[in-house]
């Protein structure tokens, strides 16, 4: 993970530089929440993917930190519809300052993503520019859709990868695939650096679902077991649900009638979750994903010195703990 | 206004084509906010700019579509700020369905109209994406500031018609100029007729500011007064504070004092706007801007035939009712 840690601190100066020159209320809860950090494995990924193959990181810099603008975004509003009072820790734009605060420095947020994306054109702006605007319909189409499992009985196993998909993966995907546009890879190649960011994508947010269950650690600021007071429908509620007993699954519809709970609901669901082997089942579904990243990856044929970073980043995916 | 009004069926079905093209949950606030009808005026600017320089309005179809896209879509986001329960005669989409989905239908329509006005690539496309997005930032910057003034104790003329353009007029110059943009008219042009369309939105803002205090009509489903009601800082306000008698002055502060209020306040105030002769500058500041807005249409130079549809336009501003 070496190569894509070194792009953090050029990234940062960048997004301060973009920040800097403008000023005015509206832009304080932008500068805020890009302030919070993050990994910004987004932006790495475009950085990386462009400079694999052989383009300079300075070319990719703009898309790298617009994609993480709008990323950011996407947090400022979910927040608001998630009513979120934490994001790393920190309080979220609509609790620090108001609902309309959030919305009105959001949607100038996206706006500004796309200036920043569209600051440097070249012969490949229409077909990045095409992708940005493609994958930032189908990110809210998938908060359309966990806003909308969330009023449903059930949700089946595909319907949630789909959401995850549509909500995280293709992000990742888009990224990783304008680093490839940069670089000026033939159709297929950028198809599968797309794939790599996609799957690896999916990944991921199964990892964020087993660490917010199952994470010992309560950092950055989000509660440990939220989507079990939530009672949100994840991979892991939905394969307990397939494999429960009928005493499990009384257990779990119990415990799912009321938003909250206590200890005893968390440690209920999660004794389920690993008795039901829905654990065992979920990280082999991560491992799928993982394994179909490596292929797309392998398939590319970038330098083995790269290739073993791009490894390295789905290694990641589980190894992580926050 | 017969070529403007023309324009109107084409682009309805145009946008209607748009939708029909999308399904969904997400799309229905836009389908539903798109079909409540309006005067389309910016989209017209921008199919008649084009026009008038012999460009067919099939090549900038798109352009204004996407134009009232996005306006479309800042009304949604404004609905839920401003808590307004009625555009247009019916409920408001944060009414008819919620917050969350007004947030996230608005988040995906303001990526709609980047996905409509990306769909024609031409030599002007750079140009024309530039202005869009500029002018997207300072939509949201004069909605700040309308935000802004409510907290404020003063605000000064300059300051008020410094929001509107900001809020309103900057978005019709850029309908107008993107229309010259399409057919390609020098810099010099682009600008005037930019000029144009600001300028004589300010027109437009004020008459809008004029019919909600005085117009006898309670149609549109807006509530007669309504600014009064809400205490807004408008020029009229600003101007009539400013040439106050001493009683004068201590009525409308202490109408000002408690949001909402009864037909007395609407009248007292209304009287106090005409007897310190706020009325008459506020209609002699539009004729100013309607009169900038002349000029600028006159410097550039299109067929008289043209000239004067542009010029009943601008007409139009001070004789509509609604």
């Amino acid at each position: 993970m070496k190569k894509f840690l070194a792009y953090k601190e050029a990234l940062e100066t960048y997004i301060q530089n973009v920040m800097s020159e403008r000023s005015g209320a509206i832009y304080e809860p932008v500068k805020y929440i890009m302030t919070l950090g993050g990994k910004r494995m987004r932006p790495a990924l475009t950085l990386g993917t462009a400079e694999a193959f052989g383009t300079s990181s300075k070319k990719s810099m703009h898309i790298a930190a617009a994609i993480e603008l709008f990323h950011n975004f996407t947090l400022l509003h979910d927040d608001i519809m998630d009513e979120a009072s934490l994001r790393r820790g920190q309080e979220t734009v609509h609790i620090k300052w108001n609902r309309d605060q959030a919305i009105l420095s959001g949607d100038i947020m996206f706006a500004l993503s796309y200036e920043v994306i569209s600051s440097k054109p070249s012969a490949q702006s229409t077909e990045i520019l095409r992708l940005f605007t493609k994958t930032a319909q189908e990110v809210c189409i998938g908060q359309q859709m966990d806003m909308d499992f969330e009023k449903r009985n059930s949700v089946k196993a595909e319907e949630y990868i789909e959401m995850i998909r549509l909500k995280t993966s293709v992000l990742l995907g888009a990224a990783t695939a304008m680093g490839a546009l940069v670089a000026n890879l033939d159709e297929e190649k950028v198809k599968a650096m797309y794939s790599y960011g996609e799957q690896m994508g999916l990944a991921f947010q199964i990892q964020d679902d087993l660490l917010d269950t199952f994470s010992e650690h309560a950092e950055m600021g989000k509660i440990r077991g939220g989507d079990i007071l939530q009672n949100k429908k994840t991979l892991l509620y939905i394969y307990a649900l397939e494999a429960a007993t009928d005493e499990q699954r009384k257990t779990i519809l119990d415990h799912y009638e009321v938003k909250g709970g206590d200890e005893e609901k968390l440690a209920d669901i999660r004794g389920i979750f690993r008795e039901t082997a829905a654990l065992d089942r979920v990280r082999e579904v991560q491992e799928h994903y993982l394994g179909e990243a490596k292929k797309h990856l392998q398939s590319v044929g970038m330098s083995q010195e790269w290739e073993q970073e791009f490894l390295s980043m789905l290694s990641f995916q589980t190894e992580r703990i926050s």
